[in-house]
Order: C-alpha cells, then sequence, then structure tokens
C-alpha cells in the first residue's frame, strides 16, 4: 500500500506528481458533467484538496455520491489546478470509500451558529472555524515552550490536586474519594483525615506559589498546566478549567518582570504571524476585520507604563462617563481598562503599583507602605491579559501581610521557608492561555477556544 | 546595576572576563589561610561555580563565613582555574548577601536520604539529585512537544474534569462543589444534577477517548497533561496524580503504531544523551552505573515484534521458574515482560495482540476473535514503557464490545459518533512520563521524579 502524505505537504509542493495517496475527511462534493469534484480535507492545514473524479473510476457512481463527512482514501495525479484559488489539484486514478457519512452527519456544509457548534463539540474540529483555532491552539502551545525553553527557563509541572486553600486566585473544586453518601464523621463533622490524601484536597487555582519554589533553586521557571475556577459564572471569558502559564524570575523586580511580559507577548504574536498565516488570514476576513493588522501593530507598539495612582488620575481627568466610579482604592472594572489601552494609550500599557488592599498577600510591599509591587498588563480589544508582581521576599514583611488576611503561618510554613533561608527578590506573573488564543484569533467566546470547555453544568465529552 | 549572566553561561565562556555578576546559592564554604572558596549554584547547569573570596574584600569576615544555602550577588572577574575539575572560576571584587541562611537549613552539605528529601519537598531542587532531575524533566517535555510538532502532529489538551466513568484505566477521583456534610437528596440519593457541571464528576484517567476525537479531523494529534489514579497503592511506580503522553493516528494500523512508538522513544533517548550530558553523566556515577551505555544501546537497538501468543510460548519453554504462572489469557507479569525483553530479547520487545478478555474495549478486534490487535513495548529494567492499540473503527463490532464489558451506549454516544460518519482506522498508545524519566535518570521511586508528588497520604506543598 502506498504511504498517504498529508494536504499540507502536498500543497507545498513545487511540481506534478504522478502518483501520491492523500486520506481525509470530504468537505463537500459537486458533480458536474462527466466530472466530480470533492473538497477532501486532512487537518493539516485550512485549505481542502481538490479532487477530480473522472466517470472512469471503476466505483464513480458511489464516490461521486459520497456524502460530507465520509472518509477517503485517494490516489491520483498532482496536476496544477486551472481553478482559482487553488495551486494544485488531484485527478484520481483510484478512490476508496473509507468511512460513509449519510444525511444525518450533523456538520453539512451550511453555516452553523458557534453555539450549535458547541453542542457537538465531537465534530466541530471537522469545521473551518475550529480547524483553525485548534492548529492555532497547538502552535501557540509549542511557542510557549519554545520562548522560555530558548532563554534557559526550566519548565516545571506543578500540582493539579492541592491541599492549600490560600492561592488566592478563586473558589476550589473539591477532590474527594469519601463515599459521598456517609463520609467517615469525627465530632459531627466530616473526617477528611480518612480521605484519599488524610486531608482536605482540591483542584489548584495557580501554580504560583509552588513555581516560586523552583525560581529558588533553578533561577527562571515556568508553569504551563491546567488550572481550575469552582465559580459559578456563565460569562464569555470565564471557564471551570483553563491553562495558565506562569513564569518566576529569580533577582527581578517588577520592572524585569514587565519586560518579561512584553517580551513574551510580542514573542507570541510575531510567532503566530509567521507561523499560522492562513488560519489568521480567515480569521481576519471572517470573525475580526482588521486581526492581523492589530497583531501587526502589536508587534512593534511600544509599551508604556503607568502607576494606578497616574491611571487612577487621568480616568478621572477624561471627562468619560464610566458604569463604575474612578476610586483609587478600587479594583479597575474592565471599562476602566479598555479606555485606559485604547482611547488614553491607544496601545498595551503595563499599570503598576496597586493599593495593597485590592491585592494578594504574596505581593511586594512598596516603600509608601500603600501599594505594592503589581502589574497588569493591558492591551486594546481585550483589557488585561497579563497580571503579575514583585513577590514579598521579606520574611517579616510576608507574616505579617498573611496575619492581615488571616491566612495561618503554618498552612504555608513551606512558603516561608523560601523567605527564611537565602530568600531573594523574585517577580512573576500569570497569562491565562484561552484569553491569549481569544486576542489571537478574534473568537469572543473562551468556550470556542478549548476543546471540550468546562462551565457550570457543563462537561460532556 | 550590573545585568547578572547565568552559571551555565559563564561556564562555557572561551576567555577571560574582567568583569561579571551571578547570582546564586551557596553549596559549600571552604575557609584557608588569606583566602575562602564559595561554591556557588543558580541551577541553570549542575556545576557550581568556584567563587574566590580575598580577604580584601570589605565584608571579608561576614561573607567567608555565610551558611550552606546563602544567597549571594557576586561581581568578580572570570579567570582560568588552575584546580582540576573546572575550567573557570570567579575572583571576586564585590560580593552582597542578599539572602542569609542559618545552621538549620535543611539542606546542609552531606549525603541526606532521598526518603528525607521527599519530606522538603521545596528545597530538594537545590540538591545535587534533585537539580538533575528536574532539568531533565523539563528538557525532555520540551523534546517531547519538539518530536511532534516536526512531524506535523497537533497538540490537543484534553480535559482534566470528565464526566466519562468508562475510560477504562483505573479508579477515579470526585471532583464536586456539594456541600460534603449536607448534599443535596432526591429519592434518598445524592442529587448529582445539583453539582457544578450537572452530573457526576471525576479526575481524568486518560485523555485517549477524546484524543480519538481530534485525530478523526487532524489526523495526527498527541496529548500531554495531567492523569490521576486513585487507587490506594503505594509502590515505587504508581502516584495519583502523573503526566501522559498520548498520541493518536488515523489511516494506521498496529504496526504503523508501533514504528511511531520506536521513533517516539528512539528520539527520547538520542535528545537526552545529546542534550542533558553532565547531568547524565552525574546519574551514570552516582545513580545507575551504565545508565549511559543502556540509553546508547537503546539508541541503536533494534525494536523487536512478538505476538502475545509466541510470547506465552516462548516463556513457557524458557525453563526460568516464575512466582507467577505463564498462561494463555492471563496479564504478563512484571517479571515476564522483564525475563521477555532482558533474557530472551537483550533488548526492546513489542509484545502485540494479546487476549480480548485482558483488553480494554475500544481496541480492535482480530480476525481470530480471539485476541485484540494491543501492544505494549518492553524494555530492559524497566518492563513496559509504552501501551496502545489500535482502535476498533467499526460501529458494529464496538456496540458489542461495549455491551459485552457493559458499557452502556448512551455514556459514548460521542465515541460512536466517530463511527458513525467517516470513520477510519486510526491507532495510539499512551506513555507515562515519570516512566520514562526514571528510565532516563535511573531514580527508582517515581516520586523522586515528580516535583511534589500525590500519593495516598500525602498532598504535601
Amino acid at each position: 500500500m502506498m504511504d498517504k502524505i498529508s494536504i499540507k505537504q502536498l500543497l507545498q509542493s513545487r511540481e506534478e506528481i504522478d502518483s501520491i495517496c492523500v486520506k481525509g475527511w470530504v468537505r463537500s462534493v459537486r458533480r458536474g458533467k462527466g466530472v466530480a469534484f470533492v473538497a477532501l480535507n486532512d487537518g493539516s492545514c485550512f485549505a481542502s484538496l481538490q479532487i477530480i473524479l473522472d466517470p472512469g473510476l471503476e466505483n464513480y457512481e458511489t464516490v461521486s455520491k459520497v456524502g460530507t463527512g465520509a472518509c477517503l482514501s485517494v490516489v491520483g495525479k498532482l496536476v496544477a489546478s486551472p481553478a482559482s484559488g487553488q495551486d494544485w489539484e488531484l485527478v484520481a486514478t483510484e478512490v476508496i470509500l473509507v468511512g460513509d457519512a449519510d444525511e444525518d452527519y450533523p456538520l453539512q456544509k451550511k453555516r452553523h451558529t458557534l453555539e450549535y457548534l458547541r453542542t457537538i463539540a465531537h465534530l466541530r474540529p471537522r469545521s473551518n472555524t475550529f480547524g483553525a483555532v485548534f492548529r492555532m491552539r497547538s502552535a501557540l502551545a509549542f511557542a510557549v515552550h519554545k520562548f522560555f525553553q530558548e532563554r534557559g527557563f526550566l519548565y516545571v509541572q506543578t500540582p493539579i490536586i492541592t491541599a492549600n486553600d490560600c492561592e488566592g486566585a478563586g473558589e476550589m473544586f473539591r477532590v474527594s474519594t469519601l463515599d459521598p453518601s456517609t463520609p467517615p464523621q469525627k465530632d459531627g463533622r466530616i473526617d477528611w483525615s480518612a480521605d484519599f490524601f488524610g486531608e482536605r484536597t482540591g483542584l489548584t487555582v495557580s501554580g504560583q506559589l509552588q513555581g516560586e519554589l523552583f525560581a529558588t533553586a533553578f533561577s527562571d521557571i515556568y508553569t504551563f498546566g491546567p488550572t481550575f475556577r469552582a465559580e459559578n459564572s456563565n460569562t464569555s471569558r470565564h471557564a471551570a478549567e483553563f491553562w495558565m502559564i506562569e513564569p518566576e524570575i529569580a533577582f527581578a523586580d517588577l520592572s524585569a518582570n514587565c519586560r518579561l511580559g512584553e517580551d513574551f507577548l510580542r514573542y507570541l504574536v510575531i510567532y503566530a504571524l509567521e507561523n499560522c498565516q492562513e488560519d489568521l488570514d480567515f480569521f481576519n476576513q471572517r470573525v475580526e476585520k482588521g486581526l492581523i493588522a492589530k497583531l501587526e501593530d502589536l508587534a512593534k507598539a511600544e509599551f508604556r507604563t503607568v502607576s494606578y495612582t497616574e491611571a487612577v488620575e487621568l480616568l478621572q481627568k477624561s471627562g468619560q462617563k464610566f458604569e463604575f466610579p474612578v476610586e483609587w482604592g478600587h479594583d479597575l472594572q474592565s471599562e476602566h481598562e479598555r479606555f485606559l489601552t485604547e482611547k488614553i494609550f491607544s496601545g498595551p500599557v503595563f499599570v503598576t503599583d496597586y493599593p495593597k488592599q485590592i491585592k494578594a498577600f504574596y505581593m511586594r510591599m512598596n516603600e509608601d507602605e500603600k501599594t505594592v509591587a503589581a502589574m497588569d498588563l493591558l492591551v486594546p480589544r481585550v483589557g488585561e491579559i497579563i497580571g503579575g508582581s514583585q513577590r514579598e521576599e521579606r520574611y517579616d514583611m510576608l507574616t505579617l501581610r498573611m496575619a492581615d488576611q488571616g491566612i495561618a503561618e503554618d498552612d504555608l510554613s513551606w512558603y516561608l521557608d523560601i523567605r527564611r533561608w537565602g530568600t531573594c527578590p523574585h517577580a512573576g506573573f500569570g497569562l491565562g492561555f484561552e484569553r491569549l488564543l481569544m486576542y489571537l484569533t478574534g473568537m469572543e467566546n473562551i468556550r470556542d477556544v478549548i476543546p471540550f470547555p468546562r462551565t457550570p453544568g457543563h462537561a460532556q465529552f
């Protein structure tokens, strides 16, 4: 049997090929007079390959009538295509119907809504839109690793199951093997010491705390793994399960942290422009007009920096009416963030040094003792895309902040140990991988950039 | 302030450097007459940098007495070292004690047992052994992505939270947000429809089923993510949370699957030999004598293939006394697998076509209707390192097998849909990332190749 070649490779051919084999799924069939055309796609690239079926084929009657979604193996001759929009087509000499598809196939050739496609998440990767989304997801995941590995960062896979309930980022799912109907009791309460891990455990909301441990051994590290939020929020930007990238760098202050964030985002945008051109063209035409120009702008943009205090002043002086008032000491709302990056700075901007009361206990106290060395990176159309901080490396200051927020030292003794012996300044940030993908593709719902999204009421597939 | 350079880069210098800054943690201090020596490590490589402290330094009295584990920032001149075993040393002109460490530091310079080091998993990355382990873990994770991306495979991040209880690989952890003390009831039983996802959910044991969905859209895909087993087994080879790599290839049979497994393992071994030399030297000397020779052998070994039926005959005829009898229809025990790969074949060997009753429902039925197209790759010293199969792509055969094993069609309707429309032959396998690391490093306990291992009774850090 002849080895198959991917359609991506085939379409990059520089010359005609006498006999070659491709395999894939039918996107459409068009039957003309004495000829039929099949668009065959194997997922290796956006484009489908046009197959020419001649009535001379032994099984012409069958294969010229296959339905959308059928699986074919085709041997044929690759020739220059007279049709516009494609360089090559394949004149079939042998067609095998590997797997048929009838008219019940849920992904018929017509426009489907994104909502409908979510209900067939097992089939939507075979559509143009989701083929492009998941090819870009794969390419960008690799780009994340490439960026850090080329710079000598160590990849650490931090734990998914955790006994920490103070990671500071949100509500947690409980993980247990106790019999839920009759859990063991002690003193009238559930006895978690009888559970699998001997204590109460949940799904991680962030790998940062463990990432910090590794940064004080390997200097520069990053995590890239799933994180979880048990929050009952049905928005287009929240999922219960998503992937996060969290670099942590030793001997770094907030400004080094911002530089890393800038370099990282710019690298990913350029990587997408250079490696995902065909898929980006599709998004640019069909999903977000001007997407490519937006990305090209970001690739060469100056990244500005403004303190939270200055940002509040700028917003208050802007004369803009906001739904939520702008007031020092309160978190910036999405509308404020968008106004800053889109109207005031017209480009990416780091907002730094937030009031301590609205930020997590581990962020480093500034000399004013009112603000902490936090930073958020805001970009047009999305708002916050990166959030990070310099960490509190001073033992006494950290325990003070933990006491303020009611966190028991015993619960984080290992985290404190890093400040006890050989402490050093360090900083890091988090980038939600799905937020990045939404920015790069123009897709507006997080459910449409995750293979099988988990949201309240939804754990199908 | 001068930018720091990593010790890895510094040690690759081709010439003396007048003034350069390094930062790291003290591995040891030795005080001589009128001079002190500090071994400084920053995790960028195995080797520490020797720092020469001269009494002329302003803070000589302090810095020449720092404890193991202290954090230093050093500016100095890089000069050729007269000492053996190192090309370069740094003559300090300025030393800053960034973070002190007293004699309570739990990682003093002496030999510690691996058991003790597990109790300080937050500090053990600063030891020689675990520095090497986690550098290799990072390098090999990247190699996994590199292998597949270079071959046009799409990376898919399959879900961690799942409502499937038939993934076929083991006991599951339950994931819930219901109040565990007073869960809502319906008809005298817990009402899972009131839970976060509207049904009973757990942590995935494998991404294979979802991987198959993606393979029938993108042809060649792989997963690389955490998987879970809620099994109360306290062995050196089992953890409750571990990372797994699962490629899935469309239009492939069992022999193509074996070829991919062979190429993949060989690639990873060669990648380690070429990119982790310094760390491998350490393991070769201190952890597993002959490790490098073992890996070099594997890199050029012929991978043999034997059917399960033949393997059983070979074992029975061998005259070897086994603890467990060898009998057709029973799973091969570890002792049988080791004997096959170490004594009979003296190298890597695929065992194929196992009895259907000991394998999962999704494996493709062979023509004999007694065996399925499964394969395990066995390697010396470890036994099974890869397990996979061709998948049952025939709708009727698959539903028959599901009925045999008591799996309701409704629970896997989406999995069946792939066979309903455009079905195609496909195959794949799983490689436990930690098993691979144990093989590559010689470390004998899975707890020692995972940053923060999760096992029964243990979810610390």
